[in-house]
């Protein structure tokens, strides 16, 4: 089995070596980013292919690390598309987008003889390198139980959720409450750190009280610490959060906490911090630290 | 040592019976509710005080644990207050109440040649009954040392945090910071049941991820189950949000998620939820549960 990727991003990259390290043939691998995609492929021994067209040419099962609902739809109904002669062919598609895209691409693919199936990822780079992602599945089950064994190389935790677009809605549901989590947090240190509370001494009641959380384990020394190095980016929390607001209000709901957790991120990409990891929300609200207005 | 309780509400009675368990001589109390007084003072043995000064006189230790600032004002400077011939007694504050009345009443006690300690709870009704109280100290350091034995009856974390009002913020932070991930929760879920998604999957796969918190395991079942029996009222909440937002714009902090969610709490109690317990939240993002409003 010959296996492609689309995207070659951070996630993208790491998930390519670890399979490669587990001793899977890498062999197509195509990124609109020449130089990541040359690199990976001198790095890993694979073709940096020249055309969709050709990793789909290359291997049996492609995975798609693409970044939002326009790059999914486009790599697979733009002029140059995954599914020229694309029959028998699986593609794994690992990108945070609206459950719609999902089905989109899985009539698509179908419509050519290939199939598809979702594996949202609710886990980070490191995860990726090591295999240790936390995997949510949609699609057909038979195509689920057929990947399985591949899917098992890349995760720690597997799970099949439903029919395709099903795992995007929980990983949208996932990064909506991770991001409230985490603006909330920035709001209680900020606030701790303006009234002169030791941060530290702050994290650890927080960690024992009902203000424990995951991002509190994850985010709060860096908020602290102004460490804001990318694992998951301001922008790519307003992007989420920004689809389960809109998957919200399709089913006539009013979220107020996800809104107002949305505009936060969205002021970062405003200010120009977009790129700075979500952590960085707390650069909104420390006094002293913003970047532009008061 | 004689121990005195003021406001003998679920918390205040359940730590009046814990030290008379432990072996403490608690002899007075008062609360406004005379059924209430009347009620524990049979139950355990003390006396059921007509005055807030008979409850000074007749104990060397007075737990306070009333319901808000004004109540707190009231107790320490009204008509009938616990500063006459309170020489040498200490006030043990354990009320939630802003960080300034904690000074107030440092400041009136010490008047009197009275010491006060805030105590504040991050803990509820059963660790109360229990010992098992987290709790965090402002004061004089000297004050909390001399008090330190009887608190730990009553905790199983003790923490002198600063002098006094300190403690109050931290409790302030913890539960705006609570509240934010209780709220954002409700609206998690709620999007899930709207989304026709199983709920018990979606909380595991939170438990999981990065969604993760101490609410979605003390909350998030019942949210889900619609039981809302009251460790934390509602009312509560928003009183709680509002200290945490008040100090914060006092020092001029803009908090978008502690003012949603102090909003959302609001609207429990203008639709008549405010006495249910904090998780009742979901009340208002589920579907088909709204009390009043679409």
């Amino acid at each position: 089995m010959n296996i492609g990727f689309v995207g070659v991003g951070r996630m993208g990259a790491n998930m390519a070596r670890r399979l490669r390290d587990r001793g899977h043939h890498v062999t197509t691998l195509f990124d609109a980013n020449r130089a990541a995609v040359t690199a990976l492929a001198g790095e890993i021994s694979a073709i940096a292919c020249p055309t969709l067209g050709d990793v789909t040419a290359g291997a049996d099962v492609i995975f798609t690390v693409v970044s939002d609902d326009s790059a999914m739809r486009s790599i697979f109904s733009g002029d140059d598309n995954l599914l020229v002669h694309a029959r028998g062919k699986l593609f794994i598609n690992c990108a945070t987008v609206s459950p719609e895209v999902h089905l989109e691409a899985e009539q698509l693919a179908e419509n050519v003889g290939a199939n598809t199936l979702e594996a949202c990822m609710a886990s980070s780079i490191t995860q990726a390198r090591e295999g240790s992602l936390y995997l949510m599945c949609g699609g057909r089950e038979e195509v689920f139980r057929r990947a399985e064994p591949l899917l098992k190389e890349l995760s720690s935790s597997l799970r099949f959720i439903g029919r395709s677009g099903e795992a995007a809605k929980v990983k949208a549901l996932v990064n909506m409450v991770m991001n409230i989590n985490t603006a909330g947090l920035a709001e209680g240190l900020g606030l701790g750190h303006a009234l002169g509370l030791d941060l530290t001494m702050l994290r650890e009641v927080f960690s024992q009280t009902g203000a424990a959380s995951r991002v509190l384990q994850t985010d709060g020394e860096d908020m602290q610490n102004r460490d804001h190095a990318t694992f998951f980016s301001a922008a790519h929390a307003a992007k989420d959060s920004g689809i389960a607001l809109a998957v919200g209000e399709a089913a006539g709901l009013d979220l107020p906490l996800a809104r107002a957790t949305k505009e936060q991120y969205e002021r970062m990409i405003a200010e120009g911090l977009g790129e700075l990891d979500k952590s960085g929300i707390a650069e909104l609200t420390f006094k002293d630290r913003r970047s532009k207005s008061a």
